[in-house]
């Protein structure tokens, strides 16, 4: 970390997928990146080109935790606190459901409580699942959800739904200036291989002509929004100075089939894998769809990335890093 | 607390409210209770009669602080875990948000560890307040609420939805043998005069002669449980060796309006205060009853106190209280 006193932005969760990214676009804004993660299901690699930047720091620390001296040594520089830090995926905070809700919940609290000291503006990254298996569609911010507070998800659903009663509390008191995000299915560059989404899911099978395994009779629908989309929708977010505290959806409106999925993917890969249809997780929801009415109007956000895009790019990405981790991939990419 | 190998119960919050009768009525059953307050919003007035009770202990710590030597050192004698520990009513765990929530989860999480180790069965109490303002009539314990995890009571509504979402994954990976329990309207005696509930608020009014306050217009419903019957939903729950783990609602079906709450009491104190309306709080629920088939199939449990009777015992328990407090009341108890 350099020692002249610029602003610092705090980045907890900053190696996971979309961490990474929004680490890379702020050090493109030039900011001073400080990166705050516990490896646990993100990846070292992902933030491999940052390190070395005169910007950039990594910290290796969980929030679970009291927060590291590297990092509380800078609250006087802190203006602004994004907080990415959670496993995010079901097989990921299904593996240790205590740690997941209290990092929802405690390692909120922790980066609350450093906003608060700073002065910083705090973004909490929260979740369309907190809106669990919606019975209203699309889903607009103001509705509260159908959320099974007791199944497999809950740590995660209701940690995020806890997380965010409590930055609305830091705001309601004075404490914290606060924005909330409800993102929305995101995929691209970087996304965990055993991660269990369907598009990384697809790909992977797809790219290794494994059986590409459908959940549900994919009937079931979603709405993918590329990561460059969605990080420039968090810095909009943390640079509104009217949109207030009340969650924000973020995430692409362009609803489909995981079925279409699969057949846009086989085409995209030319893969000639085999499609297995497999019971549906408990409380798997079967339509997603965000109103975004609220980001366009307060941040002027609208994804622009198009689907057959995204998905090329992030095919490119996979087929290399199955071939650098050895898992030779059987196809290449068709398009690109 | 006496030296030798009895097994132990520990009543975290025994001191409150409802945690004070439960307390007393498992001291009646021949258990040795250690009950573990921190006085924030329960009163140790609440267990004057208990203190010296040979199979009685009282502990002042708060839940969300590691757990005091006095109770860990009894981890080996400990079987059963009752935790009532949480603020309860809108003004006292809106008092301080942040707390309320660690209370919740934080709280939760270390009386789970301790049932862990102990091998202790562990029962939390949950609220109907995980239904939020609820679509479906009467409440069923599948229904998965409507809750506004933003609004000001969020600390708490989502607080112990977190909390029951730990509890079924304690349960979930075999760590504790857990019962939820999601407790209605309650009253009766040693409810905090202070507490803004409607119950004491009007038997306060009543007694004083003051001015009774409806907020709304007074023809939102409640379904009003004397404590007594609360309490032996509790000790059935925890001793059911069928009910598992998921919740179980205990409260009185018996729906009224709170006009007409507020006329039984008018009735009872013969009071001639006047009754004022004002503005319904935010999220305030506007019909709350239980669907209480679960705890009657399972727990051959249902409320036995006729509201005459429960609501004259109360009169007369807060008639005392106020005298004592040195505010005379202006009338005495009609009924009794």
């Amino acid at each position: 970390m350099d020692t002249n006193d610029a602003p610092v932005t705090l980045v907890a969760g900053g190696a996971g997928f979309i961490g990474s990214h929004l680490c890379q676009a702020l050090l493109e804004r030039g900011e001073h990146v400080v990166c705050l993660d516990n490896l646990q299901t993100s990846r070292a690699t992902n933030v491999d080109d940052l390190i070395g930047h005169p910007r950039f720091t990594f910290v290796k620390a969980d929030v679970i935790e009291k927060l590291p001296a590297t990092v509380t040594a800078l609250t006087r520089r802190i203006t602004r606190v994004y907080n990415l830090a959670c496993a995010a995926s079901p097989p990921h905070y299904q593996a240790d459901p205590e740690h997941t809700m209290l990092t929802c919940v405690v390692g909120t609290d922790h980066l609350l409580r450093l906003a608060e000291q700073s002065g910083a503006r705090f973004l909490l990254t929260s979740t369309s699942e907190v809106y669990g298996d919606p019975e209203v569609h699309p889903q607009r911010e103001d509705y509260r959800g159908a959320v099974s507070c007791t199944g497999p998800r809950a740590c995660y659903d209701e940690g995020k739904r806890a997380a965010e009663a409590m930055a609305l509390d830091f705001a309601r008191l004075g404490r914290a200036d606060v924005r909330v995000a409800r993102i929305f299915n995101t995929y691209g560059p970087r996304m965990h291989p055993d991660d269990g989404r369907v598009v990384s899911n697809f790909i992977c099978q797809a790219l290794t002509g494994d059986t590409i395994t459908v959940y549900g009779d994919g009937s079931q629908t979603r709405s993918f929004c590329y990561v460059s989309d969605l990080v420039d929708g968090l810095i909009r977010l943390m640079d509104s100075e009217t949109v207030g505290s009340e969650p924000v959806n973020l995430g692409n409106p362009n609803e489909m089939t995981v079925s279409d999925l699969v057949t846009r993917i086989v085409a995209l890969t030319g893969t000639t894998a085999q499609v297995d249809y497999h019971p549906l997780p408990v409380d798997d929801p079967r339509r997603r769809k965000p109103d975004i009415t609220r980001a366009q109007t307060m941040l002027g956000w609208a994804p622009l990335v198009p689907l057959e895009e995204g998905l090329s790019r992030t095919c490119t990405w996979f087929a290399q890093e199955l071939r650098q981790a050895d898992r030779m991939p059987l196809l290449s990419v068709a398009a690109e």
